[in-house]
């Protein structure tokens, strides 16, 4: 496969598919909509995985496993659930092949129907609800914390690495408590954990907000989200926490007796990223040579490439950088030696650009003799030639230097690309223009909504928290608004 | 629920299953066959998990992710895989959900139908391997030594918590090699490997070996086993690993340019272990008491019980367990201190028994005076009076005691149950009366392996690995044979 990527400016879609496939984060598979996440791109969910979790068990949640299959009826017991939830969902109907009488290979047992057909899940909000039903009894039960972590399938029309499958890989936190205000409590502290993940795991800074009416969670009395800007002025949503109310407790009858001996109705949440992140990940940062990965999470966070000519010259720096490698392990990092003889090393450094790894450490035996190696940094592809004595400190240095230069890039772009719109005009203009959020008045119903996302495919990403109170008039309507939200084109 | 345990002698498989469900380690579900694994039991199996996945890392593997679903056509490709593997699948049909037109909730929709149906992976050899066609073209792509991590469905007609479930957790490894000698190298790494992990930490003692043919996966050349066996007399296999050969490769057409420039078919191996393991593990240790876990891979090591009267002992006895616990988490030990005051000690030490927690300290106010703790053994129950200077050290080197005097019971119980028998009345016999492995002569042949397994449900585990070669007469046949191999009945 040839190693050229298509530029942003030519294609940035394009770009973007290049960049996962060449950088060899996933590939196509066989199943419509499905793909296959190869070691590279599961090494990178691996970190951002254990980073999340980590940060789960450290504010009191515990991970469990729920059925992947979720009975049919269970979808129509929470009305705003079944009315509101899209509807594409892989069905189960049979649960036996037998071979083909006719030599064909096999085929489905049509004696094998089941008598009521089972969902892969979508989301577990009904499956779990119906178990907590039997663990919740009283308050000494709650709050129960629980986190899942598994695979998902929404039969999704158009599908994209990452971004949109069919199957993804994500968490899903459902957790119960016994008043309003702590779910909301739980709600939002979840969304914090999810904002200090994006920033400074991710490097990608993110808007804290609540989801309009109609972009709610079916089932949700309140949408929390994290919004994140991409290179090419276009949204993404990177993180939901919903505030469930009493609603899957009243569908699914789960009360508890409160310390009065009263029997009352659970108040819920549940919170989720995925791997759509790493698609973040990629259109956040990386640019026209390749991936460009924050080192927190970058599988591999330093590759050496000796330059040699014969091997006597390739075991020396051999020797060297054998010494090298234990001090930088020493201080935990991943670092890899790569001293194939089938490719030149040119061809390994535009490789390891292209896989994005933060610091690359060249080293020949003119360097051997001198002591100093040749450092190079992904993000700003500035190269210094530095000493080998206190080299591992100075790496270590150097990759907390990218990841926050990595934010602070992104932070830049991203509140740089947060314009004001006063009218209808520049509201479009600025859409088709610049791109990014745009901070407008709205009148505050769902009709005005609609209408904008209609003419212009924006939508209200969300509305701040702790948003400033101001008064003005509706970009489209000019009727009174209390205060501006965020509007923009999103994936 | 009762915290009554059905007993061993009583009913052993009601007091499995009272073990699982009161020790908390899973639950049923609404899902016909498939469990929830909660939080407790999932601590578990993570533990493991994460000590698998670092061998599995140590010997160069990666981890990737591969679709849950494979297109139905991929089952009838390799001739002995569809022929011989089981079709109890679980089959999607269907991609749409609709609103029921009548109001009666949602129905599948009728227009939605697959062209064709889509199989939930019951394993993944044929996805796996059509997607190695297009990553495998030469030499220098091999070894592929990659592992997954994954549920999958078996839509088995009677099933049990973790030993037999519709749903369960697995992973599964799937390496291509340009040798045959290289594949059967890696069968057999693997198969250590999984020796290793059963024997070290679950404490389990296994015996390698590999299968009779009509016991073979379908599709390998050879299955390579660990064979552990339960408290009453029963074996379980608890992990298999597949030299298969060619196999895969011709089906899905993976060839390899080879050195010489020479187009090869790759060779190719598989091996699994799955949540079974955590039932394998409740089976081979557990009393009438509850679990007993080993400390390597329990999810609490230590559990500390206050005993106090009053808020003033109460808070004295924290002040000194504050001390302890922080020299404990110094050293890694994973520990809890469980001042509730809702429940009395004793009920306390019951339900730590009951989950199985290594070491028990209790500490009351006298002891405070005297400077001494109760530490209570799970697996031997033994008590003793110790000091509290060097606390730390006496519980780190008593769990290293006990992990091992888990493992020299359950291998002492082991070795005891290995017998010879010389014909087929002592054969039967032994079954029947004493269980555990039989070391008995067999003719060689399907047709009497066959027979024996139909009248006495016992079957041929393995032939062990270096099995001594002797001349000896089948006990059913009587025909010669050259060497013994282990019967057993197994779970």
């Amino acid at each position: 496969m040839s190693k050229e990527i298509t530029s942003r400016a030519a294609d940035y879609s394009q770009w973007y598919n290049d960049l996962v496939l060449k950088g060899e984060l996933a590939d196509y598979s066989a199943v419509r909509g499905c793909m296959v996440i190869k070691p590279y791109g599961f090494a990178l969910w691996e970190n951002m995985r254990d980073a999340l979790d980590k940060m789960f068990k450290d504010t009191g949640h515990v991970n469990a496993y729920f059925p992947l299959f979720i009975p049919k009826n269970f979808l129509s017991k929470e009305a705003a659930h079944v009315e509101g939830f899209a509807k594409e969902c892989a069905v189960v109907t049979h649960y036996r092949l037998k071979n083909d009488p006719n030599g064909g290979g096999v085929v489905v047992d049509p004696e094998a129907k089941l008598e009521e057909e089972l969902i892969v899940r979508p989301t577990s909000e009904t499956i779990i609800w119906n178990t907590y039903k039997d663990w919740i009894q009283s308050y000494r039960d709650l709050p129960l914390l629980i986190n899942q972590w598994a695979n998902v399938v929404r039969w999704e029309m158009r599908t994209r690495l990452f971004l949109r499958t069919a199957e993804f890989l994500w968490q899903e936190g459902h957790t119960a408590h016994a008043t309003k205000e702590e779910a909301i409590e739980e709600t939002e502290k979840m969304l914090d954990v999810y904002a200090t993940f994006a920033e400074e795991f991710m490097a990608v800074p993110v808007i804290k907000g609540v989801k309009t009416e109609s972009e709610r969670f079916a089932g949700a009395e309140n949408t929390y989200c994290i919004e994140a800007l991409m290179q090419d002025g276009k949204a993404l949503q990177a993180g939901t926490s919903h505030f469930l109310g009493q609603n899957f407790a009243k569908a699914f009858d789960v009360k508890f007796s409160n310390k009065e001996n009263q029997l009352e109705y659970v108040w819920a949440t549940s919170w989720g990223v995925s791997t759509r992140l790493v698609g973040a990940l990629v259109m956040a940062h990386s640019d026209d040579q390749g991936l460009i990965l924050p080192p927190k999470i970058a599988p591999l966070q330093v590759v050496i490439v000796p330059i040699y000519k014969g091997d006597e010259q390739k075991a020396q720096i051999g020797v060297k950088v054998d010494e090298i490698i234990k001090e930088l392990k020493a201080l935990g990092i991943r670092v890899k030696y790569d001293d194939n003889d089938n490719a030149r090393p040119g061809w390994k450094f535009a490789e390891y650009e292209m896989k994005g790894v933060p610091v690359r450490l060249a080293i020949g035996a003119r360097d051997l003799e001198k002591n100093v190696v040749e450092v190079a940094r992904r993000d700003t592809k500035e190269k210094n030639t530095v000493s080998l004595d206190g080299i591992a400190g100075y790496v270590q240095q150097l990759l907390a230097d990218i990841q926050q230069n990595m934010f602070n890039k992104a932070k830049l772009y991203r509140d740089e690309h947060i314009t004001k719109a006063d009218s209808w005009d520049e509201f479009e203009k600025l859409l088709d223009e610049k791109g990014g959020f745009i901070s407008a008045h709205w009148d505050g119903t769902a009709e005005t909504e609609e209408a904008i996302k209609e003419k212009t495919k924006a939508t209200i990403r969300c509305i701040p928290l702790n948003n400033s109170q101001e008064e003005g008039k509706c970009i489209l309507t000019g009727k009174s608004s209390s205060q501006r939200v965020l509007f923009a084109r999103a994936y």
